[in-house]
């Protein structure tokens, strides 16, 4: 199913050149104010080609509301958008059919849909499909900003360039607002040069770069989640792990912790003006799969884009030979600085269904 | 909800220090043969204080089964188990209510239940709970080996001191077979004696240590799982973070491969016996959400236990003021050579719903 | 949620006099070839105004397939339709909002969601959202046919006018083709007139008159559901209560059954073609939850429209007053006649969904 | 799935003759204090061969409580309970194996689970099972009683023997408590020996005798459900449909308002103590699948129960040929008096879910 939720229910549908791609998402409350020029910021900030403006009207992608919300409120019906398909040039993905490419969903849909899937452009496994995800996200934020949850992300790393961390046991507001509307967002802007450097040279090679994304939820209050399968971690981690190309989450420290002793990695309580908060935060915000009232944190980790220009090795399947591949068009060599708005959407679909 | 799948609903219940821990397992097919022997060796090798011995026959954490299995077979209904607590000595947990463990869920369930959690142990949070769990695992993984799809898991770390890895592309039976029957499963078992002197270490220090395990799927079928939400990852993640204490969750090279090039990430694809395979498997055999047919290979990280003996900063929820808390008692200073039988029933769980 | 399915699932948006209405469907299989005509024959036997002809090219209400079908062929990815809303004229119901119709979902709506509802034409919970689930049950059914179950349904009663009921032992392939294409279904067509006269009638009197609709479905292999709430007939009248004004469903003799004994109500077994069949069919082809591999017979009644010209007592939620309210506009005096495909449908969906 | 529930979770298992019968139960909130005397009331009401006396402590079909209650509190952990099975006698069911016994479920068991089920007494299809079903709701119904919300049914009918019915606008707490307590609940208890009468008549004919249950839930404020597949009715409809041998449901005035004109069927709003009423009740309370805020008010029709002593056709599976039955054992000639209880606990379940 491409649906997501318990409480909310978010079903994303479309191909990468069919029609279009759009979203339904139900049990989003009666009554809530939506600004539709926030939403499109966020829509803005996953488009392809746009790092470097952040023009909130952006006339492709443009997600046509069908339900769901009257003159900018929600109505407690259903809110269902469809965002047409445009710009898809009826380009020639035929031979992918047969030859598979590495890394890519070609060769196990093919194998799960017995050839009837659409490959063009990927389908239904398009990375197009996360603009739907990111519109149900940046209704939902809206929602959440208004209980006072925020949530950003930020580039974490790009190939071997880093990004200085989330200081987990203090956020500030003005960070979180200026990486939340920002279309490469990092917390030490020196590194955008370098960063950029890396994609640059990796595309000069016909190839790609993958890097990770480290995201925030500020706000949250305490007691939210639950035991073993009702954990806050196996939500969150079912839900990114549905971003395509996501090969790791972890939460606070992570698998570092896991080289650590509990002296260590245990964070000691404290009250400061009669609240229980926590001197470091290396539980990420959860404990017992429930979270403490400290900013929750995690991070992701993508793979580099599988569709380069370089020649690979394949295999024919309607021939059953081996072969070689070289894939034509233009792609995106790294998605990651595009990927920190569908995380932050992402994360606040997870959070909404757990709070609902 | 303590409660996972969505073709086969898993619900656990029990409280540490309650009359019984259990399982209720629906969906199972009827007319599958069931080895309870089998069952109480995964039992074994999760319960507490033995892993030197594997003797089957394990008296405490016996697990009765009242439903669903009748002369060895499955019936259809659902398979309900009870394993009773004996072992439960009536120490005083009442000092808990008030100054919660650090790392641990006291605080965070004190504040979703109101304190009315029963926190003797950990109550629902204990990782005795884990035992139905493992209950649950031994009999799906049965029925799944029927279909040829094996799975084992080694402890891939503890602190510093790591295990060699699964060699993703090719997984020997026997390998499987030895490792999946340990009570301390190691690819190489030279590393045995540093790892316990690591745990012995800690436990001098009255301190714990974390880990990591590793964990590989043999003999899935190509073509299942699903885009998006639909994604093995996902659907594996959101299990394997329901067991207490995991912390991370990456698949293939996962954190890893976000420092790669595509060309060095992309798994080659090739022809051997009319089979395609891939040269590498940094995809952890699992592309677009679906499985491509190579072992499923996936690690998680452990925290290490939060209840050490060495005095710690907490506060005194009753008081409002902060205070030092030793916990007394005797603990696990490592859980993770018991969490690699947890994590293997947690994948058959989870591949099981997949299957189904 | 408005929202069906475990295996499948079925979301439905969209409001009466919003900008469209629609349905998206996951969990379709992939290669299953929809003859788009068939559904265009479905949405036309539930459009409005139409009951005398037949035309399958219906320009209005025509479903616009989003994605999920590619040259009539499913893809597996989800099945999206959208059916604009044209026949939209601004009529002024903005004092339904503070004088809800009698037998209406106005006031119940207006508690639900504190007035935001989008109230034109009863917004999402307008008959018009029978239309994407009529869609969604032209596409499911087409699969179903091809393994050999067939649904068709009939006006049972319309007022005290009775058609004859289904044959529950046996019935015709040639009256289920017949029937499940006629937009004024009936066994015994010379009720036709008696019915129209009575529909007429009630018109006439500025009123409405209710019905019921029996269903059958045959083909059905013996062996699916299965016991307690896993039982065909919750899940069929889970499905079937949520269509518009249905207020009872019963299978095979239903209430009948309350007053016999269990001599008169037990189906004897006997062979025919070393095949197990029933001599009657009180059970409505399900026994214990299971299908028997008889037809599964099933009636649903149906209230009269509340909206009617008469004028009736109400209350003014404005002002807190009684007050009597006239509806004004065109109002379907009997739903029951369009309501047979929707019927029909929604047992094609629940249908599909156990098998899946 | 013998499983319901969204907000809340409820499993059932067991088997007639296995060891024991039980439930678990997700999603109770913590803190709410539980009478284990007000849970043995209503398990003693639906115990066999009790209808004559109501003593509360019943020492056969105890509940065990294993978790999720502690000091008779609610923990927030799942509620388990196991319900030891003592009074089985080793009969010999082999021969229903292969003959199978008319309207029962012996023949859709045995095809869909291969024969591997538990057929003695029924297995898993046993009315057996409503032992825990009646459990869960006698804890789920002490929390609605502390909203306010109370659940009472009474037998409507046995064979053509009619109780009063419910004055579906106006319920009194008196009536609600005494019916919910009763052992044979009627609203006209001059009916009783009539009713009597009638099961006597069927028993001595070596037969059985159907009929009704009505049921009201009185205190439900309005505004809760939802339109479409979210309803009230398919909700409720869900659950009953669970009740083995329950084959009709309806809502208010249910088939009978398919006879009315809507001018007949259509409930007034009024205004009293400025609180809208209506001045009938004809929907049974729920107006678009939300509740009005008047009794819901539902009526369920049960069948005679199958197993009965006279001789039956049948056929035997093992030989393939039409054979006669004729079944030994102490059967229930009528199951309706004991019914009442199921009844309301399903009710019990199916509200709480709603308002959860």
């Amino acid at each position: 199913m491409s649906f997501f939720g318990e409480k909310i229910k978010l079903t994303v549908f479309g191909e990468s050149h069919g029609e279009a791609v759009g979203a339904v998402l139900c049990g989003v409350p009666a009554g809530c104010k939506i600004d539709m020029d926030k939403v499109l910021v966020q829509i803005a900030r996953r488009a392809p080609g746009r790092d470097k403006t952040a023009t909130p009207r952006l006339e492709k992608d443009f997600p046509e509301v069908k339900s769901g919300i009257l003159n900018g409120v929600t109505t407690g019906a259903p809110i269902a958008c469809v965002i047409e398909n445009t710009n898809t040039k009826s380009k020639d993905y035929n031979n992918l059919l047969s030859v598979p490419r590495p890394g890519h969903s070609d060769y196990t849909a093919y194998v799960k849909y017995g050839g009837n899937n659409d490959i063009r452009g990927g389908g239904h496994f398009s990375g197009r499909l996360t603009a739907p995800i990111v519109f149900a996200g940046a209704i939902l934020r809206q929602i959440l900003e208004e209980k006072g949850i925020k949530i950003a992300a930020h580039i974490s790393s790009i190939g071997s360039v880093e990004d200085s961390p989330f200081n987990p046991v203090s956020i500030d507001d003005s960070l979180i607002n200026e990486l939340s509307n920002s279309s490469f967002a990092l917390i030490d802007k020196s590194k955008e040069s370098e960063m950029r450097a890396e994609v640059e040279s990796a595309r000069f090679d016909l190839d790609s770069i993958g890097g990770t994304v480290e995201c925030a939820v500020v706000g949250m209050p305490a007691g939210v989640g639950g035991p073993l399968f009702e954990g806050i971690e196996g939500k969150l981690a079912s839900a990114l792990f549905g971003i395509p190309a996501v090969k790791g989450v972890e939460f606070g420290n992570g698998f570092n912790c896991a080289k650590l002793r509990g002296s260590e990695n245990n964070d000691a309580f404290y009250y400061e003006d009669k609240k229980v908060l926590t001197e470091t935060n290396n539980s990420g915000g959860i404990l017992g799969g429930i979270s403490s009232g400290m900013p929750i944190v995690f991070k992701t980790a993508f793979k580099p884009t599988p569709s380069i220009a370089k020649p690979q090795k394949s295999v024919d399947l309607s021939k059953g030979t081996d072969t070689t591949l070289e894939i034509k068009g233009r792609h995106d060599p790294c998605i990651v600085p595009r990927a920190v708005a569908v995380v932050e959407a992402v994360a606040a679909i997870a959070i909404f269904d757990l709070l609902s």
